[in-house]
């Protein structure tokens, strides 16, 4: 037996490491566009800031690590063409051969491509002018080299939400000047717009110059470096720099999954069931390239990392005969921004709106610890819940690092998943010493201050 | 209506608090032994440390702002008989007068008092001779005063559970030189040895001779300072210090309730129901008098502090005609030993053994971040699960401070809330940045390595 796996990111690999776990008995083919297996590309914004190096330490596994579990590695090949009715797979290796590689089970995992957000001139425009974008371990060595060889001072940057974020400080730890250029009316639109304004007095603070709704149209090489130019508030603005990355989201990598008939659905991304499967016989998808279980939304489009390790996983159980399901996600994301920790888990209140639900969010800030002992720090907290049925919907938190909040959104997220109540937070049997937490952790004072305004407000 | 709380710490300060909460045209009294109403008792080890001062910043609330809610208060005043049929609680005042106080509902937290542990000669020595216990403000009073005036230099701590660990760093911190005697194989006997272990080695780190496996059978007063004899693996030793520090557990402290005909279970604790009913007409009790609705063992003796919050303020709410229950603890704990956070919740193998489950315990060490982003720390984890239905039981784990170990152990905590198996913990939508976490937290990677281990040895 035959397991061909196309994609050496998260689902690519997480789909091959489980296929050998289960069955070591089966052959396992990865098949990866480059030549970087199993990288990091959350670590990215990391080793571009020199906080990680060499580059090699961002892999998860090396590949000797991942040739030792058994499973065949063939590097620099872009899986082309799927036969379904044949089996077979179509590669195409650097040098430009094609051939086909017959599979019993196939499992693709082509993730995710970068936006270019309709911004005129972006396309005319390569690393070496200035102009880059962060998805792939090429992406980060061309932009190391840019850094190297041109040793640019000045950098904007089109997008702030979890990756602008961090390469704004990346970029800022490297010495250059930082503009960071966002559309909407706060940084990092992922949370309400009261926690976003965290996050962005702690950019501001470190230097970062915050344009917010502001919209990028075009972007163009002159002799004073690249000049983005863009409508502000209803007013043209520009701005010019020696380096641009544009980091405004991705769309799901279909091609491959379209051509052979797969279905899309959500976000344009590929129809998969929570066994993983596409429909098409023998052929399983996971990743950012296909849609995601939410188990607040149903089927919905949210590249995450996390999610693709647990789609391919079960992508690679089920190919091997297992009967696994993907349980969904919840949407928990964090990031850090200097020394500040944003979080969310579940639905904002629009969100539970847009499907239909009763929403209530209600605010708290809480210290991490008791204030007594030192360097307590407040978390800023907002806890959505079902006015209805006063079942959890969503948290986000804000707090300083150090504050375990990263954590804290766990014990959210768990809580989502297991269907809790707002109200059963505040009975949840957490931890506490002074120098770590409280009697009642910040989660659950958070979580009273919104059963205590729904007292107040009785089906408001 | 006149509601009465017996108590002025957690249990008696959140039902008084609860109370005035849901209903402000209450009249609440709470009846305090000491001047110190609402202090918090666990973080008296940083007061001795230095690193908390004054010592009013221990209060989680001061007099002023307890009398704010509404509340009244009389402190130095005991309680000292309930008089059910005429609803008369007798009060005596620190002059000895005593008087009686009319009361509609009437709730009793008078917590638990240390124990001795049958050290002979123990019960005729004081705080003057060196020998102190430290449950009540009044110890932290008399402890401080002799390490003032006295400026010894040597201590023993006898005991090694949460409260003679923190010490232990206090008093080294204090510039004091340490022994610890534990009566078990490892300090910390809450958790397995092997963790244990850990906690012990961080402590000799900082100088702290550890003596295990070490019963101490008497004390006594001499002229080269207080000396401690026993027998450790069957030989007698002894060591002497100018300060001992007993504090090995404690028990219940019903007298009150006792006399006034409540009856009492598990660890010799008042019984209550989930609703805090004593049975006695009009009598509710709450915290560490009273047994503990633990929602895997079910009824046990396990004083904490957040279950005496927890189990006050239902008992508050109740007394002023609510309809709450208390949830039920899972035994969930954490201690910060100088650089080391322990934490555990739910059962480890021989309580889970204990009340008929089939568990298995399995371990693993998993980072809490990334490797490759500076930093990285080991987290010691063992998950115990029932091999019959797949539950999780319990989880002990150990990490560094700045691991956020303390919140880690609260997703754990909140899926043996909800009853989550073992292997829904590695479905969680837990949130993953690499400065802060791995696309499979580590909490996830001890589960799997648990179920890893169950599919090869199936009903082992």
């Amino acid at each position: 037996m035959h397991v061909v796996a196309v994609g050496g990111s998260d689902a690519g690999i997480s789909a091959a490491l489980r296929a050998r776990e289960l069955d070591p008995s089966v052959d396992v083919t990865v098949v990866v566009a480059d030549s970087y297996p199993n990288y990091s590309i959350c670590g990215i914004p990391y080793f571009i800031s020199g906080e990680v190096q060499p580059w090699q330490s961002l892999a998860h596994r090396t590949l000797a690590d991942l040739e030792a579990t058994g499973m065949r590695l063939r590097l620099d090949s872009l899986a082309t063409e799927i036969d379904v009715s044949r089996r077979l797979l179509a590669v195409r290796d650097e040098r430009g051969h094609v051939s086909e590689v017959r599979y019993d089970e196939l499992i693709i995992g082509t993730g995710a491509l970068p936006t270019r957000a309709g911004i005129d001139g972006l396309d005319a425009l390569t690393p070496e002018d200035g102009v880059h974008v962060m998805h792939s371990m090429g992406d980060t060595f061309a932009l190391e080299r840019f850094l190297d060889e041109h040793q640019p001072t000045r950098a904007i940057i089109v997008g702030a939400g979890y990756v602008g974020l961090e390469m704004a400080e990346a970029f800022t730890m490297r010495g250059l000047t930082v503009t960071q250029i966002q559309r909407g009316p706060e940084v990092l639109s992922t949370l309400d717009s009261e926690l976003g304004a965290i996050v962005r007095t702690e950019i501001e603070q470190h230097g970062v110059e915050v344009l917010t709704d502001s919209t990028v149209v075009g972007v163009e090489k002159t002799d004073g470096g690249v000049v983005v130019r863009g409508t502000r508030r209803g007013e043209p603005f520009s701005r010019a720099a020696d380096l641009v990355l544009v980091v405004v989201g991705v769309r799901p990598n279909t091609k491959l999954l379209e051509r052979a008939g797969a279905r899309l659905g959500a976000g344009h991304a590929v129809v998969v069931d929570r066994a993983m499967r596409t429909g098409l016989p023998n052929v399983w998808a996971a990743g950012d390239g296909v849609i995601t279980h939410h188990r607040l939304l149903g089927e919905t489009y949210l590249p995450l990392g996390t999610t693709s390790h647990k789609q391919g996983r079960t992508a690679g159980e089920n190919a091997v005969g297992g009967d696994a399901r993907f349980a969904g996600s919840v949407g928990t994301q964090v990031v850090k921004v200097f020394d500040v920790v944003a979080a969310r888990t579940g639905l904002r209140d629009h969100e539970a709106r847009g499907v239909g639900l009763a929403p209530r969010t209600a605010a708290a800030v809480a210290d991490d610890h008791k204030r007594y002992y030192p360097g307590a720090q407040p978390i800023s907290i907002r806890v959505t819940g079902d006015e209805l049925d006063g079942r959890l919907l969503g948290a986000q938190l804000v707090g300083r690092l150090g504050t375990e909040t990263a954590k804290r959104v766990d014990t959210y997220a768990t809580a989502l998943f297991a269907g809790l109540t707002v109200e059963q937070i505040g009975e949840l049997d957490l931890s506490y010493t002074p120098p770590l937490g409280s009697p009642w952790d910040a989660v659950q004072v958070a979580s009273q201050q919104w059963s205590r305004t729904r007292t107040k407000e009785p089906n408001s």
